[in-house]
């Protein structure tokens, strides 16, 4: 047994426990109480598995998963930036660089630079797993808010154009998955005057 | 765009978020409170990621994480059983099954067949994947009632007997890792008393 390998594993393991505790601003679909991280996460590998049939190319499912997984991890020390938070995002990438760098150290060497390339990855957006990994990322919020009636949509009183532009990327991981977000999700928002329409 | 086809994975993705708020007996590493289904698969995926190369068998990642993410689901209608109690232990089977049926039935019908399967293979504990998945239930569990300084063993009052029943198939998913959780979890609580060691 190496036992020292599987002390730093388990030291990672323990450590992003921390993750259940990072709360987004989108609730649950009945509404009860706000997400964390880990629940997104976990909620957004099952759709990957179930929803990769319509990525525009081919992707990479397991590889997908782990990114989506992991990819919140760095908000244990970085913390959450919501949306549609200007102020938030100027420091974001450097706090979220600074926390993958000590957390992905945790495990043995191979693997930190396994994830930490991973995380990387989904940061930069150019290959098709991190592509479609970020429409899931954009389409489960979403989903959420649409079934508890838009209340996280409502309370930062969020406008079309905003959730356009944090979207513009989601088509590119799946045509499909987009013409039915906004067909199902974004439509039917906006008419109940969830969303405020401003172009 | 195949609607229906989207609208039936969304209405089972829907469905799912109610595991986050089905809790189990085990609290998180700070002990600040129990941690739910949803929580407890995201955090034994990540673990079969990076713990699978401890494997005896070699195992197909993930059909194994996909079996953790989604094994829970039944525990929507039929709830947790707690590991320990004989009672709830002897409905378990007939109101999973039901369970199993209802919901990932919502899926369109070849991925509902899919994932009754994997749900049904993880039960009957007989592939590489099922058994290491199954290793993996058992662990995350045994490493958070460590890290919470055996809150939860406490509270039942565990003897070590029961552990080792519970874990009677533990070491046939990874005898390293079996090893590694008798030194560093049970040896460990047993000496500080929050295991009673009864054999």
């Amino acid at each position: 047994m190496d036992k020292e390998r599987l002390r730093q594993q388990f030291a990672f393991f323990k450590e992003i426990d921390k993750e259940k505790e990072i709360f987004r601003q989108t609730y649950l679909a009945d509404a009860s109480r706000k997400e964390n991280d880990a629940e997104h996460a976990w909620h957004m590998a099952i759709m990957t598995v179930l929803l990769s049939e319509y990525a525009n190319e081919e992707i990479d499912v397991l590889k997908t998963v782990t990114m989506l997984l992991i990819h919140d991890i760095v908000e244990i020390d970085a913390g959450d930036t919501y949306a549609y938070d200007p102020e938030g995002k100027k420091t974001q990438e450097e706090r979220e660089r600074k926390a993958a760098d000590r957390i992905f150290h945790l495990l043995p060497d191979d693997q930190a630079d396994k994830m930490y390339a991973l995380w990387e990855e989904f940061e930069a957006q150019q290959t098709p797993e991190a592509i479609f990994a970020r429409t899931m990322d954009n389409i489960q919020p979403m989903m959420l808010n649409d079934a508890s009636n838009g209340l996280s949509w409502d309370e930062h009183q969020v406008k079309l154009s905003q959730i356009l532009k944090r979207n513009e990327r989601t088509a590119k991981g799946s045509e499909q998955i987009w013409e039915y977000a906004k067909e199902e999700f974004l439509q039917k928002n906006i008419q109940a005057g969830h969303i405020i329409e401003d172009n």
